[in-house]
């Protein structure tokens, strides 16, 4: 029966967060083998060894003459220390060998002197400048060493990362395939992008963002469309989702209308909802659930709440699905508030701003407090301010701690 | 013929890239209509202006009872306002009509209020407090009006403008063809990585870096693969590489070595290189060119002076070439060092940290102050400090501007 009275109980976002993820196990996912140029992003499935060193001998650093450090003590210009100049394998403590940047150092010597310190003629060279040992040069194992970890699995793999796969060698690598995510939008109102739309329906652009959000973590999204308020067109559609890691639904949890979507996941067997009800703004009529073993994000219908909802839920459930070993944080930023703005007490809430920067100083903006439904504060804001439950909004000029989820631009940062 | 004792000259880094930017023109990038699954991330071609207001009309908010707002002033719990219910399409100024969350207010109402602060019986409803004008309304077109730009070109697409242009009714949008960069990697000593190496080569990791890199901005990268420090074979490669919209080659730039990759690019005509030798650490020998039109960024060979000269001039440059509107600039922090670290007067020098996050204080702690070509300190460190030219060195304690390139972690932060 629909709650026309709104939320008997509302439970804080951490407890909510602990009953959902005690509720069902995430395993392991599988890995794939996948070549260097398609694994930017993807999350590391195995954890690599080095088993050469890099570099794999002594090598100079830069363009200059191997020697011995010792005979350099005291050289300068005025009172520069001559070597004999050889092509051998070996130098003696006082001769002194040409080296590119990456050659292997000679045996007998520590040090390489640069060019700019030098001045060569007639089979010797003349050097300006002391040297201490192994000075400009890499030492063997000094990148990467021998039987060390290069990179444990969990890793998402960065440009960086891709540089260290190169150079041990690696054309390809095992990643965890992508998790998948069956997504359903509910709403007799709604009509998908590009269709006709009559009277008073609405395009359904909820769906859309929950797929581009689990797409820009790394997820594969599973389209399931758009059905009614109808129990069992909502059923088919979650016994089709439960082939996915996860589903995630928006609409039909309001107090409103009927709770079609919880109600239809209860009868899909134990546990079902798990919480439903979200100390949170916005949010609040927030549902998680089990369904088959698999996790089941029911957001509500209000676009902010379904990317706020996202935030909160589906990115920690998806830092599990995908393998990785960490948390991923949005950047976090201290920003000076421009405006006071109001919140409710006993509820977590997520206030947008917009943050601009001034050299090095940021100043947050909020966004509408007003139309908390509005897709437009969403793509006006680049920034969330957390206001705890214990508060009552925030200060004109107060300090607030700001993460963001879109880039920051500056005044004078047009191309 | 090969400069043995370095750079006549350094261009300042602005210099640099005022000279590059000036010696070629960027056409605006080709559109293409890609469908709304596909286009995360990439850069809006097409100017989008509202076609309908959104929403198309003043629409409840809340669950609750759309009513004249003048009438419940005063209305209290222990003073409630009672209303005749009514299910017209007009409501008279001591009429209410039930409405759920997104149904549009009827004729002659001005608010709605919510549920909670009702009691329904008999055909009459009980205010409980009173609402101002359009309280809990989401007024027509609030949300995106009429004829104004929902959308500028030159934008960046995320999860929340794939909202708001699903909102629209869009299926598709118009985007900007992708760049293609053509990335190329030269030196004897290079082997590719799953390739069997011999004694003294190396793998390369330069191009997959490069790739990777030109990859997370949204261009696409075209492998020229690996050349030896042979003219006739880069030549041929440049050749091939004037088909992308700009190359990028790494190695041979290095003043010991003849430095062939600028060389042959000046053999292929006007204007040639335009900058060699920047006054930046890592990245000095970088040099920037114009070939048959094309903008050419010629890296070092030294891997981290590799990614040093992405940041500084590649981004740049792809920003341009993807038809973006506006400079993406890293997140930026104020971090406190961890320890003092030296830096060469007359040089931008950008220092490798590593950032981490306790509570809201950011430190930061220089990775290898030593050892500038190993790719173990672009792994292990997520941000740059830049060291302007004038200033030799930061100190411990010092508080710093800090551009991250990767994710903070936080002590607490494991899955």
């Amino acid at each position: 029966m629909a709650r026309l009275k709104g939320f008997q109980e509302l439970t804080p976002i951490d407890e909510a967060l602990r009953r959902f993820f005690e509720s069902f196990v995430i395993r392991k996912p599988d890995a794939e083998s996948v070549p260097l140029d398609s694994i930017l992003h993807r999350v590391l499935a195995e954890r690599l060894l080095v088993k050469e060193n890099i570099p794999r001998v002594d090598r100079s650093a830069v363009d200059g003459y191997a020697l011995k450090a010792k005979f350099t003590i005291g050289a300068s210009q005025v009172k520069p220390k001559a070597l004999e100049l050889t092509d051998a394998t070996e130098v003696d403590p006082r001769q002194a060998r040409r080296l590119w940047t990456g050659n292997p150092l000679p045996k007998g010597s520590d040090a390489v002197v640069m060019l700019e310190n030098t001045k060569e003629s007639s089979g010797e060279v003349e050097v300006w400048a002391p040297v201490t040992p192994w000075e400009n040069v890499s030492r063997k194992g000094e990148d990467f060493r021998e039987g060390t970890v290069a990179l444990e699995d969990g890793t998402r793999l960065t440009p960086q990362h891709i540089g260290l796969l190169a150079a041990l060698g690696l054309s390809e690598v095992k990643v965890f395939r992508k998790p998948t995510i069956a997504v359903l939008a509910t709403g007799n109102e709604l009509v998908e992008p590009g269709e006709k739309k009559r009277g008073d329906q609405i395009f359904n652009s909820n769906s859309h963002v929950i797929s581009a959000m689990c797409r820009e973590l790394g997820a594969e999204p599973v389209d399931l469309g758009v059905v009614g308020d109808d129990a069992t067109q909502i059923k088919q559609k979650l016994v089709m989702g439960v082939a996915s890691d996860a589903i995630m639904t928006s609409g039909g949890t309001s107090v409103g209308l009927p709770d079609l979507v919880p109600e239809t996941v209860n009868k899909l067997g134990k546990p079902g909802v798990v919480v439903h009800g979200v100390a949170m703004r916005p949010g609040m009529p927030t549902a998680l659930a089990v369904v088959q073993g698999k996790p089941v994000l029911i957001l509500p219908g209000n676009p902010v709440a379904v990317m706020v909802g996202f935030e909160v839920f589906a990115r920690p459930l998806l830092f599990r699905l995908l393998g990785l070993r960490y948390v991923e944080t949005r950047p976090i930023i201290r920003a000076v508030m421009t405006k006071k703005i109001a919140s409710a007490l006993g509820r977590r809430t997520f206030v947008r701003v917009r943050v601009t920067r001034k050299d090095c100083e940021y100043s947050a903006e909020p966004v509408s407090a007003r139309g908390s439904s509005l897709i437009s504060t969403m793509t006006n804001s680049n920034g969330f301010v957390i206001v705890p439950k214990n508060r009552e909004g925030l200060a004109e000029g107060e300090t607030v701690t700001v993460h963001l989820f879109a880039g920051v631009q500056e005044a004078d940062s047009n191309v």
